[in-house]
Order: C-alpha cells, then sequence, then structure tokens
C-alpha cells in the first residue's frame, strides 16, 4: 500500500472492466469514493466490494471529491455519457477504451483528459491477476500523464505510453487475438459436445498453440490441412458441418486466409 | 525403463509428429529400428538423433524386425505408401493420422491394424513435453488395442479408445481449436508489426482468453465489439483492413458468426 500515492476515484460504469479495475485500485491502497451506473442495481452490487464507495445515478457529479474519475462504458454509450457529464474543474478524467481517441473527452470543459487502458479481457463471473496485463496510458498535459502512469504502476508491472492511433491499431489486433480466437474456442468446444467427446480433450493442445505462437511466428509454424493443401480433409470437414452452415463459411474463410497467407509470405 | 513392455518400433514418415513421436518413444525405453522417408535425408536426421535406428528408402520391408511399424505420413500420401507398403506377417501396423479411419489399412494383407494418434501440434523447430497430450487409440482386435495402450501409456498419461468416426469429429474440432486459432494469432502478430507495436503486448491477454475458455463455455464469455453489436467500432476496424482485403473478409465472417452465436443460444 503506497499511501503517498493513495488517489480518491470515482467510477462510471460497473461493468466487466469498472468491476475488475475498481477492485484492483482498492486493493493497491486506492479509495473508490462512488460508481454511477446507468442501472443503480449494477453498481449497488458492485459498491458492495469497495469499502466507502456510494452508488450514484446522477451524471451531475460537480460535488464529487474524487481526484480522478474513470470511465469504464460501452463505446457506443460514452458520447451520451458525456454529454450529460458535469465535473468539478482540474479533475482528472480518463477513459478505458480501446478504440476511442484520447480526443473524445475534449467536449469536458475545464478538464484534466486522460486514457487508463487495461489490455486484457474481463468477465465478472472470474477472478484476474491484474499484475501482468498491460495498462496503456496517454494524457495530454505531462502532470496527468505522470499521475496516471503512477496509478497504473500501483497495479501493474507493464504500463506504457501509447497514443490515440497506436491503440486502435493494438485494439484491432486484439480483437483477432482474444476476441475471434475465444469464437473459435467455442465452436471447437460445441463440436466436442455434438460429439458426446470430453470437452477438455483439446486443452493441451490449445495450451501448446498459445504457447508456440508466443516463441515464433504463428505463420511459419501453422499446421493442419489448409497449409497441407489437403483437398479431401478439408472438403470432408466442410461436408461434416452441413447442419451449420455458417460454421461451413468460417471454416471455408479461414482455409482461404491460411493458404493465401502462405503463398504471401 | 519400463522393460517388460520395450518393443521394436519402425517409422514410415520423418516429418513433425515422426520426429516427436519417435523421440518420446525412445526415451521411454523402447527402440526405433528404421525410419523411412521418401527423401532420405529427412529420414537420416531423425535416425541420428534415435541410437541403433537406420534410415530406409525401400518401402518392401518384408525383412524388418520391427513389431510394431508406425505410420506418421501426411494423409494426402498415405494411400501411395500403402500400395508399396510390405510388411512381415503378424507385425502390428498403425497410423496417426486424426482423420483417416482404421480401416483404410485394411488393404495390407496379414497385418494386425490400430490407429495411434497424438492430440498435439507438432513442430521440429520446438521441444515438446507428451506427456499430457492425449493419445487416442483404436485397434482391429483386442491384443493390438492392449499393446498400442500399453504403448501410449508408456509415453503418455491421458490414452483413450476413440472410434474412426469420433476422431474424425475431434480432429474437425482441433482444426478449430488450433489451426485456425494459430492462423488468428498470426494475423495479430502481423498487425502489432505493421503498427509498430511490442509483439508480446498481447501474451497476458492471449493466455486469460485461453484460460477463461478452459473453466467456462467460452460463447458465455465472449466480449469485444462483436458481441456488444458495436457497429462504429466494426466498420472502424473494417475500414484499418484497408489494405487487407483477406482480413477484411475474415473479420466480417468472424462477427458475423459471433453475432449469430449470440442470437441461436
Amino acid at each position: 500500500m503506497k499511501l503517498d500515492h493513495h488517489k480518491r476515484i470515482a467510477f462510471i460504469g460497473a461493468g466487466n472492466v469498472a468491476w475488475h479495475l475498481s477492485q484492483a485500485l482498492v486493493g493497491a491502497g486506492h479509495e473508490v469514493v462512488s460508481v454511477y451506473s446507468r442501472t443503480v442495481k449494477s453498481a449497488e452490487v458492485l459498491c458492495s466490494l469497495l469499502p466507502g464507495a456510494k452508488p450514484i445515478s446522477d451524471l451531475n457529479m460537480k460535488d464529487t471529491d474524487a481526484e480522478i474519475i474513470i470511465i469504464a462504458v460501452p463505446d457506443a454509450v460514452l458520447n451520451n455519457i458525456l454529454k450529460l457529464l458535469k465535473i468539478p474543474e482540474g479533475v482528472i478524467i480518463a477513459h478505458t477504451s480501446g478504440s476511442q481517441p484520447l480526443a473524445i473527452l475534449d467536449s469536458i470543459k475545464n478538464a484534466r483528459t486522460g486514457v487508463f487502458y487495461p489490455l486484457q479481457t474481463f468477465s465478472k463471473s472470474k477472478q484476474i491477476d491484474l499484475s501482468h496485463a498491460p495498462i496503456l496510458i496517454e494524457a495530454k498535459e505531462n502532470d496527468t500523464k505522470k499521475i496516471l502512469e503512477a496509478l497504473a504502476l500501483s497495479i501493474s508491472t507493464q504500463v506504457l505510453e501509447v497514443s490515440s492511433t497506436k491503440r486502435k491499431q493494438l485494439h484491432l489486433s486484439a480483437v483477432f487475438a482474444c476476441n475471434f480466437t475465444n469464437h473459435l474456442l467455442g465452436i471447437s468446444r460445441q463440436l466436442l459436445q455434438e460429439a458426446s467427446l470430453p470437452e477438455e480433450l483439446l486443452q493441451p493442445l490449445i495450451q501448446e498453440t498459445i504457447t508456440k505462437a508466443n516463441l515464433q511466428n504463428p505463420y511459419t509454424v501453422q499446421t493442419g490441412p489448409a497449409i497441407r493443401r489437403d483437398n479431401n480433409v478439408i472438403n470432408d470437414h466442410i461436408k461434416m458441418l452441413e447442419s451449420h452452415p455458417r460454421l461451413q463459411e468460417l471454416y471455408r474463410a479461414l482455409t482461404l486466409s491460411i493458404q493465401q497467407t502462405d503463398t504471401e509470405e
């Protein structure tokens, strides 16, 4: 607990990101003074885990005693939130979005704006250790940047300053590595279930795939029927997916992409 | 080293699977007597790692003193190999393919046929511990099955008897979980490189994605712009991929599939 860096923080949003970030910050010795959520119940549940935090339902936060306001809401509602938000002069306000620029906060008068983006995937149902998750920082002024950096370093060992443009590119890359990969793992599990095969059977294979991709360029260690151009197996697989046209199409698109990568490289 | 289970084994094929399987079997106390490869050089290189093993270039193996012949060749050439192969009566012959049925070995006269399929991804450039990789066994006769089971148990703790039909379904599932996932990780790394971002930045996120998918049904923990139906971000991403039409198409197909899964469930 670093008392010299102790900050009073308010959260806007009580979803997956706010859920984990607020608890990590409290765990590091900071104080979460309030949580705003459109659905008050969500704010109440999260506040029950954060000693002293109050659930609020009003975006007029002129009277908050927070030093930092962290906005952790879906990108789609961010602009609406910003239109309604009122904050005291000089407060630091940071959003947690991978794809939104720092400049989206410019509409807020007299604020010290920044970005505090934890590069991790969050679900309320699963505890997570943030200490190795990169936290990407950006700020308009140097003072603000220093404060956000110190805040990030209090919960993670990996803190980087990254511009809005780069963060957006990183987010796109993360969509492939995380969101899309998760979907493929879901499909794979669905196919195991439909075949009445044990779901844990593929775990060693999945773990090795990831470990290998970490050590080498995945393009150079690609295996499977697509890269071998084994059309008998490919056609067999597409036939086996007959009752899942969506999966057939995905199988074809991924096979084609693997084969085109091969010839491009 | 279990001397009572010590077997003399011949390999047909010197690719990724033969490479790792032969070394694991020698490590467990078995003897690899010979390695056949279409390219003699590959057989020679592998044999240099297996004490006493001889590289051979003839598929007339009537004189082999192996008790078990393991065929580890690409599916596409399996039939050609089988046409040319001659083996002594009573020898056990097993293939290592996920997608080929046991019955493909029926063309071999007087052989005791089986399948010995290690469910793992192999690259020569990376060492691997097979002890937790499932090995899927199938055999025509019970005696053969027992011998292949014992052989598998000498190198792995996870040995299962799985029918040709189920193995094929498992292989399809593995293509999604491993081959396709690896390709997405390759894309993700390519995008990081193009943005001059550190390649290791996404590792904690990737690892957490896999860990989470192991604990819960991935469909239920899906995150990202597709599942949030965040069309601003989705359109932004597609625009950012303008110079990669192949990746644009893949992005669209995966986004659609995630959204359709959502409504199906």
